[in-house]
């Protein structure tokens, strides 16, 4: 592929950007589209009407100036924590990216180019490889450019993770439990409340789902697979939720109940002796479909070297010498049939994590998130370079000493691939994802075909983290791969993730809702990821420096390997727990807040109605009987009296500011500590 | 090697053995010799007369007799938790093997011997390769066999692990803490207690350890680096232990304490930023260690192929050619070698232990066995397989999807080194256990030489679990490995684990002193070392039914591979928390019966001296200041006002017996649940 085939790709994305951004700067001004594209807004202010100019036929650019406007505070008011989590993703790549541009642009690129000091073609038939690091010779003396370009990135990527981005979103999450609008994000309820699941040796009737109405019977007979106690503070549920509590660990568990509207209803009566197998299952099945998807990606592969598949198929070589074919062929319908096929993997993936046993909405959506990210850094990375070079050199696994090397072979070839896949896949998923394609043509089929009114439209969707999320980490990783290999790439990258910033922003404002919210767990999932691209790029360069036989280059690369592990163990200690669990500190500090402003009652009063499964809310019972149950033994055991103790111990304790001391409020013991 | 030399082997170690003991039955008698060989009793019952009869010179069986009536109960209460998960552990290997050698010997011996169909020489010249797996042709219709034996000997393993067992240790270990005798276990007043380790981002002047006489200094400048916090109820403890406490997880970190001779005092003031890079850098110098190790073992090896040694030192042949010398060593010396190099290891990762920062004796003790354990399993039998394979074909690892059938060449291979390996190094290693002899020497050395008296001589060590657990293990191992490829070891392993047990248990009941007990912790190991083991033995047999082209057996081990995973997660998820944490359930309890007893205020006496660092025992303060500090704290915030409460709690349940409803004492909230 030569630097003309990229620029026809490139012209054809971005022709095909312009005409879909432009179209949708139209079509989200009509009325009839308001559903789609304001979804959020119609839901949150119950009202159709939107100020719409006259120019409604004419594309304009307001949507990019009010998706740059919105600051991060709104965001988290209108998204919650993950939709700020997700856009700290996008700008954390942003400036990493600009960093690696510069220094590779100016410093890489150069010494790539020149690299075998012979006779260049006129630019645009020139190859894509000369850009690559495979232009530069064995034992060449500047590839200490490249070991200093791959510091410089490490450095910047480690100190942007740690400082401006863990730290911060760790502030984030803890201010957020601290401050804990209800208006927003109903948290507080949710902590206040613990699940748990009690599995009777004799698990007689009650073995299907909640929905079941045997629930209904008399529950002296029956015992419940799970049900949700309330506690009278969040301090004692997140105790409860913490500690084993019987000697037979599958008798029953306890655990931190998800918000209400996280529930996932059809999952909470899992027996938990089933989960771990389910998990297994699960497991394996995710594992079987990657292997499955392997045949379209092969071929994909294929297309992309052309005079093998000249050779494959003779009859097609009339028309595939045909320059504009030929360009067409190699440049772009590889990506776009990979990213066709891709479409299939998210809605399995979520259909293997219900069955995985997921009591709540987003824990499904980061477990589908995961899969999704492993199979498509697998599907779309490796198995892309290997099935690669396979074409040319069957033995890749034949040593496992020599992967590195093989690694160091097969990646820079595959490079300039990776950047047409940017282009295509990249830049198309978000004019794609600004259009909104499926629901509006959902909308126009109902408007025009089944002829709904207005107010029976609704397709407010909540935002697809374990597609977008996924896809931002993988270009996170090819970019981190490729920075110093193919530094061409990276200008492609950057244009995609500030496109990415921007309709995304939009698409959180204006189309999804937030009807639940994992609390900022999908930013661990990010961290690893980007730990892992960055050890992984540092492998493949040792082994290129190997093989271009540069000792002082791969000398200098091992010390970088063994301060990036050191650094993801380091942040695994000072930042992991926190996602993990709620502290007692912040616990208690909610607790006295709620005491002090007199809400308890408030939120004492709204608990028993916040956990009702939707669908027994017609019956005449508004809540499933396990739940009733077990709150009136809980409201039968705490007396007022408990109550008032309970205030004693805060008023002490505020009669004390000097010596800050933190009581934590367990029944007979208090633990003061100097703080 | 031929059943010559194997027999040659057995006689030399049967002769040792015999003398060994026979000296042993002597030298108990006496009385010169009593700190060696009943240095518990004498430590228990304060008095050095032990009852000795007038044949002290006559070699006697009594202390066989003696091992083999003493009770579980007995060991339990004697030896601690510890001692009956290592004996334990024993039996289970009795038990299997005695299976599997029935099995192995009826069946799989004869099928090996006539599986060539050719003529063969007298038994005493026919080689040891006759009775191995080798002896098969490939395609032979009879490995079915091999794979029958593979699978009795895998459920019935399983079997064994998961009910006589995994269950009966659970039990133990859940009955063992309601009885809790405060005679022979201190862990009632353990669990009372809580340290934790707080780390000030302003870590001034107490920056070393607690042994520092810093420490008594004015409290409230100072920083502790570690307290002792005490709490009114053992659930309490338990309660704040488990659950993160600051936003900060690096800022303060709490843990329940050990018990108070569990205590390792130099490691309690590491702060915990430290801990993390701690245990990284023992890790890195374990595995050179191990690397290291690498020479001495291959040098082992090379012994046992007498004809490459005589190419290799030519000047050699005279002597090597002669019988007895040639039996000699390739028959006992290379095991002998190998078992001096192996005397160096457990101090070694002992040493590592303590730089970790265990701040328990038996947590320093349990990381030095499971490094051990890695150790031994990877030096004595990986890297002599592989070495051993190694000097016949350079490219061990040249190809990676054919390790297994590499395996599978090798094993068996080196099958017969291993049955020597049994009888040298095993067997040898109860004698010399049995003899005390570095004791014994040292006893000698002070009576005779130094001339001390006799109340000086102390002499009594704690049971090295760091030693012996990976022993027993390693040869559990061999056993599974070796069982249905080489069949002929069994024997000798089974007569192995027989005077294993009774030395053991002598040894438990006269000479070892418990001094802290790690409750059980060495179960979960040996549960997944044997896991690991029948999964190897799996896999090997998988790559040997390859090599011989049985697809029918080959075909059938993979369901049996897959169902021991399985069982390994189901077991995980059953037993693995009970070992972790202690249950709510029987805290309560135990907490519930000290209220009942009344014995609370005996415990809290007792507490303020139970942490008390032996150190500073000679000062005029009986404990170090941060301990008294926070101990007053916690004293001066919890009134008597709410033990009172506590008891009015305890009480309230009390009165309803019949709903055996159980109250988890929190302070504000009670969990009700029927059981």
């Amino acid at each position: 592929m030569n630097i003309g085939a990229l620029l026809t790709s490139a012209g054809i994305n971005i022709a095909l950007c312009v005409v879909l951004f432009s179209f949708y700067s139209v079509l989200r001004k009509q009325p009839s589209n308001v559903n789609v594209y304001f979804g959020r807004r119609v839901a949150s202010q119950h009202s159709r009407r939107i100020d719409l100019c006259l120019e409604r036929f004419v594309p304009s650019p307001s949507w990019i100036l009010k998706a740059w406007e919105t600051s991060e505070d709104e965001i988290l008011a209108i998204g919650g924590l993950d939709a700020v989590v997700f856009i700290r993703m996008v700008v954390f790549s942003i400036r990493v990216f600009s960093i690696a541009a510069v220094i590779c642009i100016a410093l890489v690129l150069p010494i790539n180019y020149h690299g075998m000091g012979e006779l260049h073609k006129n630019i645009p038939f020139e190859s894509l490889e000369v850009f690559t690091i495979e232009n530069v010779k064995e034992g060449s003396t500047w590839l200490w450019a490249h070991c200093l370009a791959l510091y410089i990135i490490t450095f910047s990527a480690c100190t942007l993770l740690y400082f401006d981005d863990a730290e911060h979103m760790c502030k984030v999450v803890v201010s957020l439990e601290k401050t804990c609008k209800s208006s927003f994000r109903p948290c507080c309820s949710g902590a206040l409340t613990n699940s748990f699941k009690k599995i009777s040796t004799e698990m007689n009737s009650v073995n299907g789902r909640t929905g079941n109405t045997d629930m209904h019977l008399d529950p002296a007979k029956k015992e419940c697979p799970a049900a949700f106690v309330f506690f009278k503070s969040r301090y004692a549920a997140l105790m409860a939720a913490k500690v084993l509590q019987t000697p037979n660990p599958m008798l029953w568990v306890t655990d931190v109940a998800p918000e209400p509207h996280d529930v996932y209803w059809s999952n909470i009566c899992i027996p938990y002796r089933q989960l771990w197998i389910r998990k297994i299952a699960t497991l394996v099945a995710s594992i079987a479909f990657m292997l499955v998807f392997l045949i379209p990606v092969t071929f994909v592969q294929g297309l992309t070297q052309l005079d093998k598949v000249q050779k494959m198929f003779p009859f097609l070589r009339g028309i595939l010498e045909e320059k504009v074919v030929n360009q067409v062929v190699t440049g772009y319908l590889p990506s776009v049939i990979l990213v066709l096929f891709l479409c299939a993997v998210p809605p399995v993936m979520m259909l293997f994590s219900s069955v995985e046993g997921s009591i709540s909405r987003s824990e499904r959506k980061k477990s589908a998130c995961c899969k999704v990210i492993y199979f498509t850094i697998w599907n779309v990375f490796f198995v892309n370079v290997f099935t690669g070079s396979v074409i040319s050199q069957l033995s890749v696994f034949s040593s496992v000493t020599d992967l590195p090397a093989q690694l160091a072979k097969a990646v820079p070839a595959q490079a300039t691939f990776f950047t047409t896949y940017v282009l295509s896949s990249g830049w198309a998923s978000l004019a794609y994802e600004v259009m909104q394609i499926f629901p509006l043509l959902c909308n126009i089929f109902q408007r025009l075909i089944l002829r709904l009114k207005e107010d029976a439209l609704d397709g407010t969707l909540s935002f697809p983290y374990h597609t977008e999320v996924p896809r931002v980490l993988l270009f996170g990783f090819l970019g981190f791969t490729c920075s110093i290999l193919a530094p061409l790439m990276l200008p492609f990258l950057l244009f995609y993730f500030f496109l990415a910033y921007l309709v995304y922003r939009n698409q959180i404002i204006n189309v999804y809702i937030t009807k639940y919210d994992s609390g900022g767990q999908f930013w661990p999932i990010a961290h690893n990821t980007t730990v892992f691209s960055l050890l992984f790029s540092q492998l493949i360069a040792l082994g290129v420096f190997g093989l271009k036989r540069s000792s002082v280059a791969s000398g200098f690369t091992i010390p970088l390997l063994i301060g990036t592990l050191l650094f993801h163990q380091y942040c695994r200690q000072r930042f992991l727990p926190i996602f993990r669990s709620n502290s007692a500190q912040v616990i208690i500090d909610m607790d006295l807040r709620d005491e002090h402003c007199g809400r308890m009652d408030e939120i004492y009063e709204h608990l028993p109605v916040a956990y009702t499964q939707p669908s027994l809310m017609q019956h005449a019972s508004s809540q499933p009987e396990c739940v009733k149950r077990h709150e009136d033994m809980d409201r039968g055991q705490s007396s007022s009296q408990d109550m008032e103790k309970g205030n004693e111990i805060i008023k002490k304790d505020r009669q004390r500011p000097v010596q800050r001391s933190l009581s934590l409020n367990s029944d007979k013991a208090v633990l003061g500590v100097n703080l």
